[in-house]
């Protein structure tokens, strides 16, 4: 169920049984050559909304811009300051626990918005803690690419070329949800990883195309629907469980 | 076009030839008992989008939730304080100027926005003069309700049952649009507009069921599909007009 | 009544009978080659004054910088940012509301004003409604060039002519409240309105002496003496009706 | 002169000879049973008027609403955030410095205005520096009652008597200023000053009435006007000094 | 080397060789029933002190209030909210950025800052390429406690009974820093590691005595001295390795 | 007692007996040619802890960093802008508020740090009102450099020579602290105090070497000694005193 799709007293049957919600967080960032700019957003979109049919929970809107400081060399990203992207967090939880939603589990596609997630975390707990709230707004995030399954299936899919951005197998996941956008180009082997990336120069110069060790070209639409069918199980599980938790 | 379907070498082709960019902004609100929540959000990204096909022109990611005070006693509704949305639209131009993007035509779904749009964009230029940067960031917003063949056919069909607030015409692009979410239990008609809504319960006292003197049966998805089109084509000869203007 | 002229104890018994303020809000910026830099300010505080006379309500202290950044490019301009002005209006309304006041009438005298005036009111009940506040603030604004029989006016003294900055009729209103600040030389007739105005650059390039197709000779104070009377005369009907509808 | 009687072609030439400007600021707060809240801000402003004549300098808006949170607990007092005046101030400035004025000298009426004055001189001079401007802004304050023959008149005519709030000499200056604002009825003797003041209710313990061990009855507007003439007399050697310094 | 202990000159010199410092940060927080609540402050600063010392390599303040919200309930421990924390990052970054430092390495003592950490050295980068700086500032953080021979040391110790707060590893490294501190009473064996916690009222529901599945008695002075020149000798070694690759 | 050697049963008990807390603020900023950058923050680190030892009195972590734009032009020098700082005090205190301390003694060892503390207890009581706090914080500060015997000996051993930046008053007590942090290399004696100095470059103009007027060669560890235990004198009696005012 997405809450877009829903009246306002649809929500308020829904809070009688839960005050749970699912919320897909991605980025607006380079993917390398072949992978397309919303990757991150598309992908944790439409896992976090077959979740929502499998586990018949709720998913507010999409968050679709994150922090994507080191991406900024290449044309087309976007980035939120850290500072931004807490302020909106606390205004979507609040607004949320208003109506009586205590408890979120973000879906996320993209690794630079962790540290930021956590830190509006501890800040929505203070905030809250301070108004003298009973019971805390209760909130973890999974990414995607990190549920078990998924874990194993990269490892055996793609090995080593696999990488740390533009992998083929957040790209075998848009072959998969969106096969009108498969580039066919074919591009080279990946270059090496190198040291610890700094600001958004140092990473186009380490990385002049975008990818990060990865190899693309690996991806097909089928791995991607078994790694997004892998993500959506684990998933569904992870998140009516981490709901029974606070209930 | 999408700026999420494109790669970053399509982005830079891109700014060889047209440095704008169209924004849609809608919101996460109560439509009444029979509209979606997503009503401002869908309708606005899909008119974006349309108009960004016909007008050969990028559209950027959505804006789904905008300030919405007023609806925020009927749950569901996601409300960002002004000064959020102001720093988040900070961070969304600046990080498109990086790039080389000078312009931005917002296509909004929700009135509640047009305030603290245009306050952003005052903030924006202000930063802007202050950095010394020597060509200024260009904005502008179309409501698409307003498009001039679209308030001419709002009239016609619903006269003074279209209201202001969950309203026919929105009604009827949504049922176009997404005809998975129509809903057939039928509303009474409306009840008369009152005077000026002074925050969130005052509004809920004074409207109910949340529509604002509207009358959403009247809707029609063939009605939503003529209205869809008048906004498309009213937007996809303004924004090509705008841009020029700045070049 | 000014809030100013009166003690703590005055404002204790005032209390007793009425919980509403007015506030004036104007701006400090350039109004073209005869008109001075505190034109808005000037008439938003007379006008304020007059009405608190007139309806025996109390008038806080005025606001005589506002959001003026399109002017930015002529000397002796002002400009907030806007989320600095939302700050400042949360401060005087938090102040008030310690003390009883819930309904506050802006005066306003600058167009530039209106979105943030109306972002600051959004952001300020939600403000309210977090803290739980049981009766939210009241906050409405009317620009006093806008009241029906100031339109009116404009038109038949003007026509064309008043063009929308530095226009004659607000040059008139100073006129007839400081006619020791008349300026005798003549100025050529306005150039033509232009397209919409994108920061202080495009401003002045666009209308370089400061008028936006406004000819300021035509006015005379007697002119202003009956705008201002027109302004007063509506505004202290619509002040005592706006604050009995929050009793 | 006043910034608000000229045009802005009047500012263009000021600039040709002083990049110098005056700030008067002052406070709403109450001023105990027989003086007016808006006493700190009118004296100010009047004194910076004066000055600016005697002196051929210009000065700029009032700031009529200071950092008063200790009086808060009187009705019609106005307290700002300091945080909120440190941005209110950084924008005054950062516009004035846009058209060419470095140099910022304020005459102060209220002495809770003094820290956040001062935090913010360092705040903007940081912002200057980082930004890589040349030339620093230079700013000052001057409190009107403590130039020195001020100092000097308000022991004679007062002693002990004058007391640290509502004090017969403020009382006196707007005497002078505003006869019509007199107030008859007869105070008894101040209290003794009580230990540091923490907060707004501890204020309103210790003084009840709003004054601080002062006794308004003993001012005069013949001591106002001497009081006035020391401050301008006092200002207008001090300000020009300040600004050659900076020349 | 100490900042703190250097004049102006010997910094001077020491730019001549060197643009990067490292910078101790920890938390004041409960650290269970036997372990100071300046456990990760003190703990921080003497390492960074002493791998100063190894590498001839400059230390700078300790940061002793770090993100502590989940100990909240547990009296004697400060949390700085994460935007506060930001703030302060990129003051004390851009101060030292301002004479030429380029490279900072944060030794870190509590797991709660590093997400806050993450976000702010992103928030800078941005701040640094939005200003058009040519060389990014480079940052990054290791936490003492996952040194490579640290871990190792850690679970030979004492294998599960490490747990995850209140460790007896930093207890051992208290106890040979500060012998006066070291608490005799004996302490039951920890409780089970619980389900992630969620806010200070969880943490203390689930963690009633604040340790999180740790059994600080086994700590010992002579353990500590081990992991204290353990996490030494990797720090001396990764420091001048990072500072070198941004050389 | 350092709060920083407690465990949180310590601070529960302290807590039964008084809700007052010391806190050492300073500064990391240079101290002309001879001086260290840390004299500010050890000076107050050193009296506040000595303070807590005679008064039995709970001291907290130190505030190393301070407001120091003024010396931002020597190498080493940390500068924190007001607003950050202001942001930090507001969570080190409520966060001590929400554990049950109410009252908070600074010790000061930086003259630019005034303004800001004072604003920031300003900030702070204003929180607390808004919140409806039934017993506001009580917060105060004293200069370690301005307790009357301090500034007898001060007067007795320096007289002119004391100047006003590292001066030999300041230099003695880290001679008395610090032996191994002397400086042998005689300086020459100090030129005159300046106008009031404008921003960071306007101070090294005036102030080549850093120093204010001040001769430090004329400190001795003994002189430190007894300006130390003067200082701590005086405090031992002012901060029971200020805390049994609040009980």
């Amino acid at each position: 169920m997405q809450l877009h799709d829903l009246t306002w007293p649809d929500v308020e049957d829904y809070l009688q049984r839960s005050d749970g919600l699912m919320i897909p967080i991605g980025s607006t960032e380079q993917h390398g050559p072949s992978g397309v700019i919303g990757t991150d957003a598309m992908v944790a979109k439409a896992i976090a909304r077959e979740t929502g049919v499998r586990s018949d929970l709720l998913v507010g809107p999409l968050l679709s811009i994150g922090v994507a400081e080191h991406h900024m060399a290449f044309p087309g990203t976007l980035s939120l300051r850290p500072s931004t992207l807490i302020a909106l967090l606390q205004d979507y939880l609040h607004s949320l626990a208003q109506h009586g939603f205590r408890q979120f589990f973000f879906i996320n596609g993209h690794g630079g918005n962790i540290a930021t997630l956590k830190a509006a975390f501890s800040e929505i707990q203070t905030g809250e803690r301070e108004r003298g709230g009973q019971r805390p707004l209760r909130c973890t995030l999974v990414n995607w690419y990190e549920v078990a399954e998924v874990v194993r299936l990269r490892k055996q899919y793609y090995g080593d070329q696999e990488g740390r951005h533009a992998t083929p197998s957040e790209i075998a996941v848009i072959q998969y949800l969106r096969p009108d956008l498969i580039r066919k180009q074919p591009l080279p082997p990946p270059g090496p990883l190198q040291s610890e990336v700094q600001g958004a120069a140092d990473f186009r110069a380490k990385y002049p195309d975008g990818r990060m060790g990865s190899w693309p070209d690996l991806a097909t639409p089928a791995q991607g629907q078994v790694l997004f069918d892998a993500a959506v199980r684990g998933l569904a599980q992870q998140v009516p469980t981490f709901f029974s938790e606070g209930g």
